[in-house]
């Protein structure tokens, strides 16, 4: 399946820093960058660096004054998603080194406090099934709500309110599956069915392989409904949203505009 | 210096669960692991993973009941430390990839918010002067107060407590180092002048070489100046005290005791 | 039924202030303190203001260095308690003025952030029988655990973590209410059946009289089911643990010893 | 000195509620309200009760669907306002049993914890010297910056960032005040030259009467430098912004559009 995606985005910065940016399809076996263009005006030296868990790039930008950026892509999907009930978890002596921290807790996912809840709530399924249970249990009680959420709110903060966008859905449903031994990231995309349309985020969970229980992979989420994991071009990974920003800046910045429009083929 | 090291501490868990420890001395080429003797009790099949930016090992334990856990080792520490003030920063386009995600926001370490008041108090400084003004006014402004921070406690709450232990001394480091555009990490360590004895906690900072301006490496520094880093013993590095805790359990435990013993010899 | 209360508690102060004190029963028509003494050494002058919505008293005492408290006292506690269930709410305009404040977030109680949750989990049941869904759900949903909770835990942590001690409990039930748009404050109280023994705390909700539906009044609410309306002596109420903290200091104090003990004659 | 005020604000509810509404200057000998009109649209039957401490008036209105309302008033301010530096604290047990409360805890004022920081900072200074220098900090060190707040940004979130509106100013010098062992109090007001115009929010503090040590009473200060107290129409009071909001909804209310105008006849 073919994604093909526009996004254009201006800030402006208060005096001139460097800017982190993380916005372009990673190149993945799953996902063939098919042709792509990046566009910064006033136009810069870049320095590219491999982002978290070696998948992505980020971009530093030396910034000053009134910055626009666009990119265009076009990207070949490729990714089986087996049915999340049909996979079993791995025990966590089991895991792989580079996915244990995935069960710690982070900045926007203070997952430990879960830990009783998800035992009382979820306590009767397990693996994929208690995955399930959680990404569906979101969807249906949460309320998709632009503007409801801003950059200090946590998982925590989103699961009592009910509401906020992808980001927080992600937050809270990474927080239970962690509270629950399971580890999981959040993943910075874009997918086709966002509304309104804007950069998406989900969550990637770590189950084992149907084919081999000791051995693992990660599996995309998502507690919106709203991208199908072959309909979804991942950005870049990180333990939650204060790792895959689009922009993060180290000074005051001022953000202007935001489109983002994503097709299939 | 060598240093020998004791520690005992026990706990319980209600319910059989896999318990991720982190407690050895890292072996590294700044500190020899001359001796070293892990001892459990139950004696369990432990599984260990590498830690957090390949420092120190993980230890999966199989934990059921009650558990108790000593750990003797004597350690050849031989560690330079140039004075902070002559290191530079790097610009950070300038930084290796595996160092970006130390700027970033954490746990416990929410510092982005910190990057106005960085500028206002510390403005006047720039690298590794900066991470000494600021270590000087943490040693001068806050008060080691046993007692008087919990696991919820971040960089924030303290910041404004003006108290805490060297976890928190070095949660504040941190977030105005990585809010200065330095990256910071956090170290849990041995060291023989922590009182009362405990685990104790330092930042590393990374700046630019004395030699080599366009090249870096990690620096220790302890906002509490009880820890020399030339008889500092590092078991493992991380975001923040998440990563790093000595015991982090999936379900309720009940922790015991915790005895802890650094001596020079 | 007749209580006798015996409390002690003990703390040091690093410099002269004036503590706060608030630990006596109050004196209502619902509970005659029949014998009190109070005795703190060394001997201050004390100085007594009305306590919060005009039930009980402050004590201000002058403290430099070791301070300790005793007080004895019997009460006879004659409170009729109706079924919650029975119970309707006012309609918000038909409030009095003085009930309106406990409809608005506090410290411990950020209620507005429930709003949507509470109308989801109990969306089917309105006025007394919601407040009984609610104690209901905390009592079977918590585990009382002393030790689990500390000064600033709010609600939302005990909401989401399960756990906590009378005081989280009771913060719990008060935002749930306050959601539900019913006035409810927190009660400060002895009670026989606390277990440990400690001083306890109650939530009070603002609920329509049974014979007379446009003017109401306040019923007692233990989410902990540890006291009974009948058996409970009322130290003072607040918008929550802020208001009411037995000790309150300007300055730095360590606390020493507390006693708390309790009898039905 | 006449003050001439227009305010218009819409907003929808989801479903029918009782809205709460505070956005009348109050009568008080300080100001007369000499004409006032009050529309709102469609219109329905308020009903008024006493607002905080006595001071002004909240509306209740069974809102359903879009509501627009629209205050003006014209109002005679006459207040004396005596430089904060020639005024003294009361000892904490010589204020009156309604100012206690104003010592506490609240929703965005977490006083107690700033209290090691306050005798550090401001430790030189004492009484409305201690208000004034803690009021000058403010308003030379944080900017104020629209937008960089919102309704979950405590005084602690404030104090670190360095930025915020009215109410964040409002907020850390609340706290800061109370930390000193100085009630203080949350002010909702209009005032000409508050820029952009809007509700404005300042501070009162209470402090000896310069004739008569022994008894007190509040002054306003503004951290923001923006209302002068001779140039300001007070609406209500509370412990924090919680309790002076202009529009408090028991269930989902989307915001509309505001406006505020004030001037100087």
């Amino acid at each position: 399946m073919i994604l093909n995606l526009e996004t254009e985005f201006t800030f402006a910065v208060e005096q001139a820093t460097d800017v982190l940016l993380q916005f372009e399809v990673a190149r993945l076996a799953s996902q063939r960058v098919e042709t792509s263009e990046t566009r910064i005006n006033p136009a810069p030296t870049l320095t590219r660096v491999m982002a978290e868990a070696g998948i992505g790039e980020r971009i530093w930008l030396p910034a000053s004054g009134q910055v626009s950026v666009s990119y265009c892509a076009s990207v070949g999907v490729e990714r089986s998603a087996p049915p999340l009930v049909e996979l079993a978890s791995l025990a966590p002596h089991e895991l792989p080194a580079e996915a244990v921290g995935y069960l710690l807790d982070s900045r926007y996912c203070p997952a430990e406090q879960f830990q009783a809840l998800v035992e009382t709530e979820f306590g009767t399924f397990s693996g994929g099934a208690r995955i399930e249970a959680i990404r569906s249990w979101i969807a249906s009680n949460f309320a998709y709500t632009p503007g409801s959420s801003g950059t200090e709110t946590t998982a925590v903060d989103s699961f009592v309110a009910r509401r906020g966008v992808c980001r927080d859905y992600t937050h809270v449903l990474i927080c239970l599956a962690r509270a629950s031994a399971i580890p999981a990231r959040y993943v910075s995309c874009y997918a086709p069915g966002v509304d309104p349309p804007d950069f998406h985020a989900v969550a990637e969970v770590f189950l084992a392989d149907p084919s081999n229980s000791a051995s693992g992979t990660w599996y995309l989420v998502d507690a919106t409904d709203m991208a199908d994991p072959g309909e979804t071009a991942i950005i870049g990974v990180g333990r939650d949203a204060a790792d895959v920003s689009f922009l993060t800046s180290f000074g005051h910045s001022n953000f202007g505009t935001l489109s983002v429009r994503v097709t299939k083929e």
